[in-house]
């Protein structure tokens, strides 16, 4: 099984679906087009959400970083007037300093990545979509172009968006394992995930966007949009920015080239009709995670409208 | 005032002589042949234990790195099975983590430099021998060239040296303030530091000899080299193994050509006729720093041998 994977959505699910299949048996595709390079540190915010969450680490209050991390180094960075716009806890950092230090040792990302999960424990394979530079760059009305940190982080997604684009995605090749990963996948999940910002940067990189094209049978998206709004992050407001409806028939018609079934939310029972006539199948059910037992549920859900048993 | 100045010797060297003169009257030249980058960060350890030294920030056991230090990114690190052999505490990490991103930024060593300084408080000027790369390497028996810390921290230098050098030595040029500052002193001053791994790597940057050669009336060195042995590191086993005197005569030939006076240990006395005796003149005093006040009184008697008054 493959998931389209961005970063607290899709670790979310991505916990249900570990409750039901083996876990050697699924591949998260996952969006690095958040990346960034910071104090000279390769930063992958998605990858290690993911990680941290599935390992039962992340900070359950946040949504990423570690539960009972400390700051004392970023509170030192303080004095120095440093960037601390862009927390990074002390035990987090490890992870940075570590990817960092392997890919100046001449690892991939992919590499690297492999070497992270394995020492988390998980069971899944965990691929960048790329080991490539993607970098998702916002134009925010009134300032310009920036990179997708300094919109999410820095401005704390508080500003309005014209434009999206994936700085580097022509050039980039899909990670060595990516392609095969989609065309060997008896299912593949889209998580729920930012459709313009998580999902959409996986697309872009050639290759990738036909690879799920060809296997839209088998694709099953979960909404981000719960009852026209994101439950977390701005993917409502980005959708209304960019022209595109911030509701499940909104999130429809961006993934119905690649998709044939949308599960949504029970809130938003009323639009199934209005999903199916995009040409999707439509599966009602609840959707949002507060707990493991949801996102089991929810994993349940998806593979059903598959047709694999779980 | 300038100074020659190493590691943990010099810091407390500089602390003293902080306590007669004017801060800003007093400029300390700094071996950067020690520098490392690990993890992607660019680490300075002389510049860095200075700087904590003066700030009175110092972990006072080690006489490295910050007291009071927290470990959990290296704690954290360990999990990845990741470079911990070089321990970065929490707080200290902010420092590399702001001088990588500041040289990232476009800042020379010299800037960013001068940036911590000020943040610390601190009133003299400290400048790296060199923008530029230098790094000490020593063969060790049975291994071949290794980089400095990997010999220093790796092995805790407790192996056998055959040759020491420093790469990028003859293309690196002398940093912007450097030459002037030696010209410009009233004293300068060799700090207890070591002279193989220490002083040699700044005497190396092209320029920087001749400009104390120049110098070499107003020139006192304080021995690093006491009773025999080094207070602190390897100075007397590397002296050995390299065909020097591990003895305050072995220094005064290392320094003869560009220090006039050395002032040596008190338990060293009987040794000053034989420092003399290599064309320098010879102060007795003591010169053990365990204390602000010793290190007070010792940079008294430097300034004292030059005929500066304090």
């Amino acid at each position: 099984m493959c998931a389209l994977a961005g970063g607290v959505g899709a670790a979310k699910m991505l916990r249900g679906v570990l409750r039901v299949v083996e876990p050697s048996s699924v591949t998260a595709i996952v969006n690095t087009g958040d990346d960034v390079v910071l104090h000279g540190l390769h930063i992958s915010p998605d990858l290690d959400t993911i990680t941290y969450t599935l390992a039962g680490a992340v900070n359950p209050e946040t949504g990423w970083g570690l539960v009972g991390e400390t700051w004392e180094a970023m509170t030192a960075l303080d004095r120095y007037d440093g960037l601390t716009w862009f927390r990074l806890g002390d035990r987090d950092l490890a992870t940075h300093l570590y990817r960092t230090q392997r890919l100046r040792d001449g690892l991939s990302l992919t590499e690297v990545t492999a070497e992270v999960v394995s020492a988390w424990g998980l069971g899944l394979r965990l691929l960048p979509v790329t080991d490539d530079r993607l970098e998702t760059r916002v134009t925010v009305e009134g300032e310009g172009e920036i990179n997708f940190q300094e919109y999410f982080v820095g401005r704390q997604h508080n500003v309005t968006v014209s434009s999206v684009r994936f700085d580097g995605a022509e050039a980039a090749t899909a990670g060595p394992e990516v392609l095969d990963a989609l065309a060997a996948a008896d299912v593949v999940i889209v998580c729920p995930s930012n459709p313009i910002v998580s999902i959409a940067p996986v697309l872009a990189v050639p290759g990738v966007r036909d690879a799920v094209v060809a296997r839209r049978d088998a694709a099953v998206a979960v909404s981000p949009i719960v009852a026209g709004a994101a439950l977390k992050g701005p993917a409502d407001r980005l959708l209304r920015e960019l022209g595109h409806d911030a509701s499940v028939v909104g999130v429809a018609r961006l993934y119905r080239d690649f998709v044939a079934t949308l599960v949504i939310d029970e809130a938003d029972a009323d639009l199934a009709d209005a999903v199916q006539d995009e040409g999707m199948r439509c599966v009602v059910a609840p959707t949002v995670m507060r707990s493991g037992e949801d996102a089991e549920a929810l994993a349940r859900v998806v593979l059903a409208a598959t047709g694999r048993p779980a």
